[in-house]
Order: C-alpha cells, then sequence, then structure tokens
C-alpha cells in the first residue's frame, strides 16, 4: 500500500502520455498537392514514414520505462517526499515526449538545421528520463528505501549500469545530427537490448527478483 | 498484488484510447457549403455517418478487448517479464485505433482507392490486437503462468478458438474492399457474437470461472 | 477485489472524459474583428459564455456520475459479465458527453434550429446515461448482486426514483428548446438536487449505508 | 479501501491534466515569416519561451497539489459524501489549468491587456486550487475523518498556514499584472518553497507522519 498511489498516478500519466502520440499520426481526404490533385492516402502513409517510425520508437522507449519503474518502485519498502519529487521529474520528461517526438517526426520529413534541432530536443527528452531515473535509483539506495539491504558493492554497479544509459543516449542523439533515421534505429536498437537484457538495467544485486515481481 | 501494476497501467492506456475516440467526432457552426450558405447542424451529423458508425464499432471493440484482458489476466497467477512485453504489443495497436478509427471515418465518405486503403490500415489494427491477444495467451498456456493447471487439450482448444479471431478479422477486411458500411455491420456482429459468447473466447478449460470473476 | 477492475477502468474513463472537457475552452491571441481589429481578450471570454456555461455543467454531472456510481459498485458483491457489458454502454454515453457539450456550447453562440438540434443531441448524452444506470441498477437487483439482499419493496422502489431521472431528462431538453440557457440551468439545479438528496438517488433500502462508504 | 477510488479518480485527473499541458507546445515545419521565409525551428523555440516556462510552472503545480493530496487523503480515515463533493470542486480547478496556461502562454507573447486578463484568469485556477484544498482541510478536521485526533489548537494552525496559500497566490497574481515573468518566477519560488518546507502545508500537527506515508 505504502507505493500504491506513486504507483497509481505514474501509471496514469504513462499511460495517457504513450496513448497521446497518436494524436501525431494524420490522414487528410481533403488534401491536395501543389497542382490540385488529391494526394492518395497510400502516398500521404508513405511520406508520413518519420511520424510513423517516430510513433513506434517513443511507444517502445515510454514502454521500456513503464517496465524499468514498475520494476524499479516493486523493490521499494518505504516511500518519503524526496522520491515523490523525483519520480515527478522523470513524469516531467516523459510528458514532453509528445512533443518531442511530433516535432522530431516532422522536421525528419523536411530535413536540414531544423531536422538537427529537433533531434537535440528529443535527445533532451531521452536524457533527462535517463538521469531522473538514475537519480531516483541513488536516491533509493542511499536513504535505504528498498525492501532488502543491497551491498554497496551492489550499488554501485547497479548505478554504473543505469548511468550507462545517460552517456549512451547523447551519443545516440549525436548520430541523430548525422542520420535521423539511423538515430531511430539506434534507439529502436538500445530499447530492444533493455527487453532482452533486464540485468543491464536491474542488476543482479538489485533486480535479481525483478523477473519474478 | 502481482498482476495489480499491469491491470493498472492496461486499463489506463484502454480508457485513454476509448475516450480519444470521441476527438473525431467533429462538429462546425461556421460550415458553409460550396455556395457560402451555413450547413444545418442536422445536415452535417448525417453526413457524419460513418464517423458514428466507426465510433461505435471501434468503441464496442476496444470495450470487448478490455473485458477478455480483465478475464484474462483475472487468470494470471504469475506475471513475468516476457508478459509484460508481450501486453505493450497489445496496447501499441490498441493505441493506434483512435487514429484508424479517424481515417476510416474520413475515406468511408470520400470513397474509391482512398477507402480501400483505409480499410486495409483498420484491419492491421484489428488484426494485430488478435495476434498479440493469442500469442499473450499461449505465453500464459506454455510457462504455467495460469493459476490453475490447464490441460494440452484445454490450452490447444482456447488457442485454437483465439486463432479463430486472427482468421475472421481479415475475412472482415476483405469484405470492407467491397463495402466499408458491410465491414462495420460485421465488426459489430462478430462483438456482438464475443459479447453472447464468451467461451467462444475464453473456451471451457480456461473460462469455466470467467462468468464469476 | 472482486470489483476493483471495473472501477479501475471506469474511473480510468471518466477522468480521461471530465477532463478532455477543457479541450473545448479556447482563447486565441490572433482573433480579429470584421474590420480586422484585435479582439481583446475579456470579450473573447465574454462572449464563450455558452463554452463556460456548458463545461461547468458538464463537469457537474460527470462528476455526479462519479460519485453514483462509486456509490452504487460499492454494494456490489460479485460482478458478472452481463454487468462488465452493461457499464459499458454507461461509458458510451460518457465518453459522448465532450462531443455533444463542445456542440451545444458552439451552437448556443449562433442560435436558431442548430442550437434545438444541439440541445437535442446534448439530451441523447444525458438520457443514455440516465437510462443504463437504471439499467445496471436494474441487474444488480434482480440477480442478486449487491453485497446485502433487498427487499422486492426496497428495489422497486430504488427503481422508481433512478426511472424518476430518466423521465426529467427529456423535460429538461424540451426546456432547452425554448432557451438552451434555461436548460443549463435546469441541469445544474437538478445537479445540485442530487448532490443534497442523496437518497433521491440511491435511496434508502439500496442507499443507507452510501454516506459512509 | 475506504479511500481507494476517491484518490483513484483524482489520480486519473491530476494525471490526465498535467499530461494534456504538453498539448500547448507547438512546432511547425512550414512556418514562415512575414515576408516568406521558413521559420528556423531554434527561433521558434526561442519565441515560445512563454509556452515552456508556463507548462514548467503548471507541471510544478499540479505535481504539488499531487503530492498534497496524496498525503492528506493519507490521513483520511472515513470518506463522506461532502468529501466527495469538495474533492470535485477542487478537481474542477485544476481541470481548468491547460486551458489557462495556454491562454498565459500565448498572450505573454502579445502583451498589453490582453495579458493582464490571462494573469487574472490564470490566478483564478490557482485561487480556486487554493481554497478547494483549504475547505477540504477544514472539512476533514470539523468533521474528525482524520484516522487520529487532532486538538483544536494543531488544527487551527494547519488552516492558517493552509489559508495562507489563498492569500499568496492573489499577491502573486498582483505580479503578474506588472511582469507577468516575475509572476511565473514567484510561482516557481512558491512551489520550490512548498518542496522543502512540507510542514508549512502540512503542518506540524497534521503532517508529522506524512514523510513517512
Amino acid at each position: 500500500m505504502e507505493t500504491g498511489r506513486l504507483e497509481a498516478f505514474s501509471d496514469g500519466v504513462l499511460a495517457v502520455a504513450i496513448t497521446l502520440l497518436v494524436l501525431d499520426l494524420h490522414s487528410d481526404a481533403d488534401a491536395r498537392d501543389s497542382v490540385g490533385h488529391p494526394v492518395p492516402l497510400a502516398h500521404q502513409l508513405a511520406s508520413e514514414w518519420p511520424a510513423f517510425g517516430a510513433y513506434v520508437v517513443s511507444f517502445s522507449i515510454i514502454g521500456v520505462i513503464w517496465v524499468n519503474h514498475h520494476t524499479l518502485i516493486g523493490l521499494v519498502g518505504r516511500v518519503d517526499r524526496t522520491l515523490l519529487f523525483a519520480n515527478l521529474v522523470l513524469l516531467f520528461f516523459v510528458t514532453t515526449i509528445p512533443f518531442t517526438t511530433a516535432t522530431l517526426a516532422s522536421y525528419l520529413r523536411v530535413g536540414g538545421s531544423g531536422a538537427r534541432v529537433a533531434v537535440g530536443l528529443y535527445g533532451v527528452s531521452m536524457e533527462g528520463m535517463a538521469i531522473s531515473f538514475t537519480l531516483i535509483l541513488r536516491h533509493l539506495l542511499r536513504h535505504r528505501l528498498l525492501r532488502r539491504p543491497v551491498s554497496s558493492v551492489e550499488g554501485a554497479r547497479a548505478l554504473r549500469r543505469f548511468g550507462a544509459g545517460s552517456l549512451v543516449y547523447p551519443l545516440i542523439a549525436a548520430v541523430g545530427l548525422a542520420s535521423p533515421a539511423a538515430m531511430l534505429v539506434c534507439y529502436a536498437a538500445i530499447t530492444a537490448f533493455y527487453i532482452g537484457e533486464r540485468t543491464s538495467l536491474l542488476p543482479d544485486g538489485v533486480g535479481n527478483g525483478a523477473g519474478d515481481a
């Protein structure tokens, strides 16, 4: 019960944010090309590939965040006020994703310097999430809020693995400055990696029971 | 408690997706016809029948998905990481429904090849949901995550009945290529069938207790 | 626990629907009048009074529905499949409210026959909710799904009082055909009445414990 | 369980409202300046600073409301019908925030009398939340709905500290009439103050156990 409402509110925000992504997908039965001919729906969908790609990637990232949040908070034995506010910071970056995803999708089609700014903006959402997730873990470890004791070696290793994420995201954003499409592939790859390699996110020391939770 | 947060997040996504459908319904007090006369609201509502029809059908389908999800997850005794991600795949297709419904509704009015593409797109949402639901059931059966033992005969029958759904949806989409209105009727009919015949979705072996849950 | 997920999903839909109402409120910093002068924000807000009035009334009605739903489901001892689907019908009409409210608000400013159609459309949302709520109560009484025995006299009285609501809403809609503003006042009045007189919605026989729940 | 659904519905509304704020953030890949040149995304983001500032401030305020709501309702031992409706009034003002925030953001860029009206409108959301929160506390104290006895001295002090918030918000709005940017800073400051000084919101008498809840 201690973590009940923290989870309920987080689930609500994550569920709304992940579902609002769909508002970035559009079709327009009245769309006309430059000479006034209707644009076939198939062409519209094809030219909207950045929107679909960004949708799939952002959905996956929020989904992985939810799974990891679920696993991590499931280990929490006691909630303090700092955890509530650190969690709000994480949720803040989550709620920016529909905006940064929409911006990324529309500028990927245009290209140029706008696409690079959009890639950076999207990277801010990702990096903000990675850092606040790491800060939450650090706070839980430092103030011994987890349900079972964690040795300092275990804790340090958990933090290193989480912190690695904060280092990888800027690299992916750097890839995006050269090729936004390659960036989406990188984000998809790291997300797929986290799905298979849960121990890299919730390492042995902290996450041994996570698969059963 | 084991399945608590899985259900909470799923309920959140399903609730947001089912409610966002309403954003596809429009009226415009400033609407003018081609000669500049105001379009009476009654005419607007009449010409928007595909939007209302698609709204009712999509609402019903998400509603039935929720009832079946509720019933199936109610039988789960243990949640593993694969189930969490398989559930995310199901939710992914659910969140596409407001988009594919809006596209279907606007192209049903226009007709032609656009309507056929929109029918196919809508079918992808439906088929994706049917297949991921079947995969979830198969995973639960294979890894014995249900709360009570299920014989291999029972399990095979449950999977056959679920799998049947994955076969029926493409047929309905094929009907839609000929007549989108007939397709909406078919979707409504299969939904009504699932409401009355719960055993065809959750068969005897798995779902005997479902009516009481 | 039996009613847990029914309540969670209903709470989700009700929470999203009540919050989506805000999307009907608008201001436009670039608004110009017919001679190209900027329209002051104060004037915009004043001319948007139907939107604010409809917002307050629809928010109150969904809020009262939530309180009564909360009270009624709190009395339920056993959930069957019919209740799940009857509840979906109730939620269907709830999700139409953002649309019918927006239509009402925009046509109240225009007036004429459009306003009358909008009043009727809004009335359909209200009447649909009232009837499905009554049907849920009837199903709960008939199939003895409540946690404590209810005599047939108590049950009949409860149904009469609920059924009365289904009769009052069309009368309010009829008032709206003459004066939409008077209609909003009537809806506000009946909502205020339900707040004070909980026994008229959940009568003695059924609702005695409701105030404590 | 007594407060379960009150919290679930409130969490839902707060989660949707806090996430809908993102719909106020925009970028437009087709934006042109007055001589038809594309507007670089970086310029768009820079000129949208009021939208980002208002987003951060409103997100923080709803977040703090959620933490305090969580803490206060966690102390509630018994829910009565008045609490349900007083809570609806609080949620009503919360749901107005996406609208008043969007209006504030767009008029901060324009300035003039419109900005002053927008500041006042935003202040109404804040003041309405502060007053309804105080009324909820007063109701809980008067009708002894908290889980442990609170002396009249403790109760009076708690109400004074809460009531102080209702006095501070109009002052901040007054600052906003002179400088909207200064107002955002003030709102951010008082929010930061509430984060650090939880005792000023949930004073010793009521909130001693809040940090552990």
